[in-house]
């Protein structure tokens, strides 16, 4: 794999999920080769705005030829460091915890969550898809002896920050925050903060713009 | 509320809803005014990308005097519609559902769930956070009779678009979309598509880039 040069924008990065989530259907229906201008439709960005975001990784693409999906595919789940896998823990068994382990045990590959930590007596020793959820306590330990990539934060926003301090501190790399605080880390450790209720928030604004559009 | 006159794009659009969440902060706070180079320090974004920003309203801000955190604060709320309530069903009561209700609780006004519908038999009659579990099949008419805004959808991808076909056709005026596939919507119908595993794609990018760089 080619390394890459430069410094990408933020603002690509986040479109290439995207990109990797319709190559992967396009695979999985037995496409080889798709131009910009049907990626373009499908996808939903202009031809041009794909184009430019490739190139920013030295473009895939072959003029008169279009983009390989399998090789594109490859080389996107490469860039964004999907082609390894990543050790997880999750802390907090609320709901919310729950359906975070439901929903990365259908990712199959790349992302295995190892332990789950609780400090409410009642759910630890149970478990949840196979795995055990563990007394908070012991978590440091864990994260230390199992190699530990990266810790998701289930909990209030009162403990979020206490709990990402105590995971850095026993050495994971990355925090995925569902907490409704922006959780701040030492420049090593990567941090996203998921803010579900921004996209209710711009769900509300675009149902206003609809409705005054019609007056 | 002074009406806006063009159209304002999207990405600042997605910015607002994380300006708001800490003016709120502020407010708690009892802060009466912020200037933008304070703004911009709390926030994370450039002061000349907040005053971009905010120019797009009108600006709010006066100079030689900040931003009033009130009046900025009522101001955004209002473009992005939060000055209303939007009354919404779920559907689907498994893990993601459960969790979607209990975050949606503690917003306390602006949005609340009428209803959850299920096809589970299990599940029907139970309730969350005092919110009653309904058979699906009765879903239309209930949409109906209490004039429902938005359909929350959580479950699986194979019956996500058939449920916001249904959504859409009892006459909802917005989709959140938690199931991993991007849902159509007529024209008069927002939508907003939750990728959460997207931003852990995001994660394991900067995760990777984080280690390279230390090489």
């Amino acid at each position: 794999m080619k390394k890459q040069q430069t410094k990408i924008s933020n603002a690509v990065i986040r479109r290439l999920p995207r990109y990797r989530r319709y190559l992967n259907e396009l695979r999985k229906k037995g496409v080889d080769k798709i131009s910009s201008n049907e990626f373009s439709s499908l996808i939903g960005y202009t031809a041009s705005q794909i184009r430019q975001d490739l190139n920013n990784f030295g473009g895939f693409g072959q003029q008169g030829y279009g983009y390989s999906v399998e090789g594109l595919y490859n080389e996107i789940s490469a860039i964004l460091g999907l082609d390894r896998e990543y050790k997880m823990v999750v802390v907090g068994a609320g709901n919310l915890g729950k359906a975070i382990v439901n929903h990365t045990y259908y990712y199959k590959t790349g992302f295995v969550v190892k332990g789950i930590f609780e400090v409410d007596p009642e759910l630890i020793g149970k478990s949840i898809n196979g795995v055990e959820v563990m007394d908070y306590e012991g978590i440091v330990e864990f994260v230390e002896n199992n190699n530990i990539d990266i810790g998701i934060i289930c909990t209030t926003k009162e403990v979020a920050q206490e709990v990402a301090d105590r995971l850095c501190f026993a050495g994971v790399r990355g925090l995925w925050n569902f907490a409704p605080i922006d959780i701040e880390t030492p420049s090593h450790v990567a941090v996203e903060n998921v803010h579900i209720s921004e996209s209710l928030h711009s769900l509300a604004y675009h149902m206003s713009r609809a409705t005054d559009d019609k007056k």
